[in-house]
């Protein structure tokens, strides 16, 4: 979902307009800074990432029921009090302090120990971006939330309504408040390199300075004891059956990357990259089963960055034996200056990378040709020390991204085992809740994700949910970021539609689904937009495409029948799905936003998720899982592959939702070629009145 | 059909593959310059401009057998010897001379007298650029072109192959043959202003130097008489009844745009912008029916730079009631110096306006520049003549490009009415020809393009065609920008596929169309080509879509039956085009050049022609115009306009080609329906033998 509602009629990646709407959300959004030029995928997902404000060390997933607002016990204006004091503190001297949602390595879900702006702020949205200057406090975030930030800030604080005509940006509302030449204080780390430049030219235009405190993070400071701890979960090895790859191996790929690009070593600083390079999995963070570290990989060793207690024997023995050295978390920047020191040439992918990294490499370079040049140039031709290779960054999107996209087979048979018991979790989710509804049973959305849960839970390998539940009776369904809580959520509607959208971490694989359904009797009009989006569903499943086309060019298919109608959806339509990683990643996507040039390539995956949504009515969502595959053309126009689709998700589509006047032959059959499948995959794992619903469900509809 | 032959398979809007791609063509395409940053329309479109070689004085249209192709009469290497004697000449002093094909426009299509570099090298084609230095003379064109330049080039020429693996660009080449620190003479008339940069920036690599020869064109010199003398055919008024809109209105609306962005001025030398905008019309260019000009457009004023002699009573009335002065067409730079000296800001669009225009504008900016620094600022506060109103350029893409795309209610009027007759001629033509087809009198490719000239001519208000028409039996309808000569060209085979792409000039609008037909048994691989084809062309016409949506998006709708079976064309879908004005003009398109962000707009007009071509075996395209109209939806999600297609053209398809089997029952509808209004509409134009044909070829079909 987009964080801001911007129509879809106005193109999002024309330079003009995507420029302005990245001079906000580069500051707020942690995901951004890492797809800058790449899929927005939290962007064009339904589902955006809300904070679990309770805990952040749950590695066994957390029942919604459990899940309580927590009020911070201190008032606000004491820590603000509190704050603005450090501000003129001897090595600090600032007029402003920044504080994102981010931690240091741009993760779409956050340990809640980094969850600096909520605890200053009151604000527990998932985006949103804190500023306080020695007289004013103000947090911008976007329409998503702007009841809950009005609620929740004390009012001490302002309120920008990001994405409203005539809010300012960040740098803008700091330009206009503070007195030309201001000093204006960030954590470094907590700013992608490009988030921080494109701060610092935009305060610039007041001769503002932007501070890099790289010491101190001033929130912490006065966090102080009620700070939670960082995490100290064990980190666990991630079965080669499952990674399909050995460490070793790909190291080695990454390594004629580096060569190839002329660098002789690479910072990887993205949690899912870490976790997908050294097969290893983490607990620290909800959601996404990664690790907090960072990487670094030279030509002839690599460092891995992390907390030692995590590491197990087990850990350290695969560490070992792929020559990964261990360092402390903290001694990051240490290392990267003596890269820097050496002369090494430093991979950087600046829109994910932070500005404590970039800016330290930077300056060692600096202080390096300042030595080289004091030695002068005679004494310096022994190769790597010469001129020619003093050192500079290279700057590129991380090759890793490009690489975890793309599925082994060990990953997608992982793929697809985890679907199916993620089925048969979901085959008894569903006849159990038929039942209880049928009975009259009242039943909560949060009732309802939690016994979801409970049935996820069951299945072998089950780990974490990969997101909240999406779980939304009637209007709640057209609320596209809902997320139910247990003091103000709804009861399940009968006579209305429900949506749910959910998915899990398993050992093997990560799932993401979503249903529509109605206990009752749909309308006619629920009906037609259900079947309008079914038929986007099918459209974009069914389709055939040449090799390296990017993503968005699909997109269109999925919106055609609702278009022909008038009807549209404000969301993208596929994101890129990782194998037991995260449930949102990059590059690829399916999208409006053109700007994405990302082929799709074998072996990805990407979620097919088209809907509609009406507001104060009803939501609508159908999604699967899918697989960029081979399709074996009779024809290879261009002497190219042509691509297609490979199902990963096997749950049925309820049925009496589809107005069958509306689909076509083609569509009727890939219905019940779709059921036929379902019943065959999922049925062995089932007995009971899952079984039964199983059966009944997945029955071949006939069209006159 | 895009000049180089580049697999569908590599993004040609990505960004380091499109400015590849451009560093060539910005120098060899007269239409790329125009809109580098908008359609290639020229590239998109199965149609290559080619040159009438004979003639540029025809405003009548020539028939095809009138065509011969020229040797020129003196030797080529007396040419080159008789140029490379003037670059010594005082005031001239280069090493080298470049000769694009372009005239000063940017013209797709242009007069004889400009065909300079057709002259010096004796090669026809439409695309090609000349370079010539002390002791070399090149010649690069592309993959269309390559076998045609062998043959025409004498041995004093190197061929270029452009588009080959390791063939270097004008600017590559240049500095490796040249000494560095050379002189790069051109004409900077023929440049657009961004080409001429362009090569300015790649031949410095090298010291050279990029010398304009304003007031000598060294081509023009060594032709002498034999240069075919300037036309000077009598502009004449487009009425009112057509254009839609008066003079005094479409200035009036261009003014508030100057005065919107902060222009005092805007020069116009695109020669469809000044036809369209002045509702003049000319006959300077075969195909369209334009003049040269340029017109220079002040808040108060307006000049139209033109040659006396074309300018009739009737013309001058129209000019003088719009307030519109004449000037010389050669007064044009003066024109430019004086208003720079006045300190007007003038609007430029750098990709169409040329370089001699352009850098005379700056120079004059500098020189106005250097006389206020000698006044002093105190005498300077008197509003127009202060510091701050200094004249700069403002560099941006024409306004009068997108406001003649979208065509007014009396242009579609036109527009549709001329497509009526035009549909006429069509269908006395495919009556006459699958009459002598089956009397088997043999019939050349040749023959039947003069024949259907012969027909259209006699529809009232025919002026022209539109372009050459294509017409290819067999295997040379696989040749997409094939244009049959009287000497080579075949028989048309009953029993293979036949192409053919024609147009019209009408008095109220302007026609492009092709149907593919077959006179005897079609193959079945031909007719599931020729299906899947169909098909795409239904997905497109029926598309429904919000606004704002660039053509892009609809683009891969005319393709996605083709790529189910592995097949694909290389050209884009569709092209815009003008209300009795270019066949081709933009700034929209729908084609995978996924940069154009255009959005189609009610009231522009496209092309709908996806194609699939079988080298050496046959070509298959089905080509309508269509208007983009509001669709009046049941809902608006968004609350923003939804829109969709208007047929224009009503002119059968030939059933006979059809696979029953893949079409849906929706497919057959739409057909079912094209054809009842084709009836409809086009059988009161018609009788006897032709209302024949019409009501056989458009009998509903049925789908068992």
């Amino acid at each position: 979902m987009r964080p801001f509602s911007l129509a879809h009629s106005v193109p999002l990646s024309s330079p003009s307009s995507h420029s302005r709407y990245l001079r906000f959300v580069s500051i707020s959004f942690p995901i951004f800074h890492k797809f800058n030029s790449h899929p927005k995928f939290l962007d064009i997902s339904p589902k955006a990432p809300l904070l679990n404000v309770r805990s952040c060390s749950s590695i066994s997933a957390k029942s919604s029921s459990e899940l309580r607002k927590k009020r911070p016990t201190s008032e606000p204006d004491e820590k603000l009090r509190a704050l603005r004091q450090l501000f003129s503190k001897p090595g600090i001297g600032i007029d402003a302090y920044i504080i994102p949602s981010q931690d240091a390595h741009q993760s779409e879900f956050i340990a809640e120990c980094y969850m600096r702006r909520t605890y200053i702020s009151g604000f527990t949205g998932s985006a949103g971006t804190a500023v306080v200057t020695k007289d004013k406090a103000v947090l911008w975030t976007d329409g998503r939330y702007f009841l809950q930030a009005e609620k929740q800030l004390s009012s001490n604080w302002i309120l920008m309504r990001a994405g409203n005509l005539g809010v300012p940006t960040t740098g803008e509302w700091l330009n206009d408040v503070l007195a030309p030449g201001g000093r204006i204080g960030i954590d470094p780390f907590l700013f992608s390199s490009d988030a921080a430049e494109e701060l610092r030219q935009a305060i610039a235009k007041k001769n503002h300075e932007l501070v890099f405190l790289y010491d101190i993070n001033l929130v912490d400071e006065i966090w102080k004891e009620s700070r939670p701890k960082p995490l100290s979960k064990p980190i666990r090895v991630h079965d080669l059956k499952y990674a399909g790859l050995d460490v070793v191996s790909k190291l080695s790929s990454l390594r004629s990357e580096l060569a190839d690009a002329g660098s002789s070593a690479i910072v990887v600083s993205m949690l899912d990259e870490i976790a997908w390079l050294l097969n290893l999995r983490g607990s620290d963070i909800p959601h996404s089963p990664v690790m907090y570290a960072y990487l670094i990989v030279e030509i002839d060793k690599a460092k891995l960055f992390v907390d030692n207690s995590k590491v197990t024997t087990d850990v350290m023995e695969n560490l070992n034996s792929a020559g990964i050295e261990l360092r402390p978390y903290e001694s990051i920047l240490s290392e990267v200056e003596s890269l820097a020191a050496q002369g090494a040439r430093l991979w950087l992918d600046r829109s994910s990378a932070n500005a404590a990294i970039v800016n330290t490499y930077n300056s060692a370079c600096e202080r390096y040709y300042e030595h080289l040049e004091k030695l002068g140039n005679t004494q310096m031709n022994d190769g790597l020390n010469s001129w020619s290779a003093a050192p500079t960054g290279i700057y590129k999107v991380s090759p890793v991204a490009f690489a975890k996209a793309i599925k082994n087979d060990a990953e997608l048979e992982g793929m697809r085992n985890c679907h199916l018991r993620d089925a048969a979790a979901l085959a008894q989710f569903w006849a159990w809740m038929e039942e209880e509804i049928h009975k009259d049973v009242k039943l909560t959305e949060v009732d309802v994700a939690d016994k979801l849960l409970e049935f996820r839970s069951r299945q072998s390998g089950f780990i974490d949910t990969s997101f909240d539940t999406i779980s939304g009776s009637g209007a709640n369904g057209a609320i596209i970021h809902y997320k139910p809580e247990p003091d103000s959520c709804s009861i399940v509607d009968a006579n209305k539609l429900f949506l749910l959208d959910s998915g899990a971490q398993y050992v093997d694989g990560t799932t993401d689904i979503t249903r529509t359904v109605h206990f009752g009797e749909p309308t006619a009009r629920e009906k037609e937009c259900f079947t309008r989006v079914l038929k986007g569903h099918i459209a974009l499943d069914q389709a055939v495409f040449p090799e390296n086309t990017p993503g968005f060019v699909l997109d269109a298919f999925a919106r055609s029948s609702l278009w022909k109608t008038g009807l549209d959806y404000r969301h993208g339509t596929g994101h890129g799905v990782g194998a037991a990683l995260n449930v949102h990643e990059g590059p690829q996507s399916i999208s409006f936003r053109y700007g994405n040039m990302t082929p799709l390539q074998k072996g990805m995956v990407v979620s097919n998720e088209p809907g509609y949504y009406e507001d104060h009515a009803f939501g609508i969502r159908i999604e699967n899982l899918v697989s960029v595959k081979g399709v074996d053309t009779p024809n290879r126009f261009g002497g190219i592959d042509y691509l297609g689709f490979e199902k990963l998700t096997f749950v049925p589509i309820q049925t009496k939702l589809i107005d069958l006047s509306l689909l076509s032959a083609e569509d009727v059959t890939w219905l019940n070629d779709y059921h036929s499948k379902v019943w065959e995959k999922v049925s062995p794992l089932l007995d009971g009145s899952a079984l039964q619903w199983l059966r009944s469900n997945t029955r071949p509809l006939v069209k006159q």
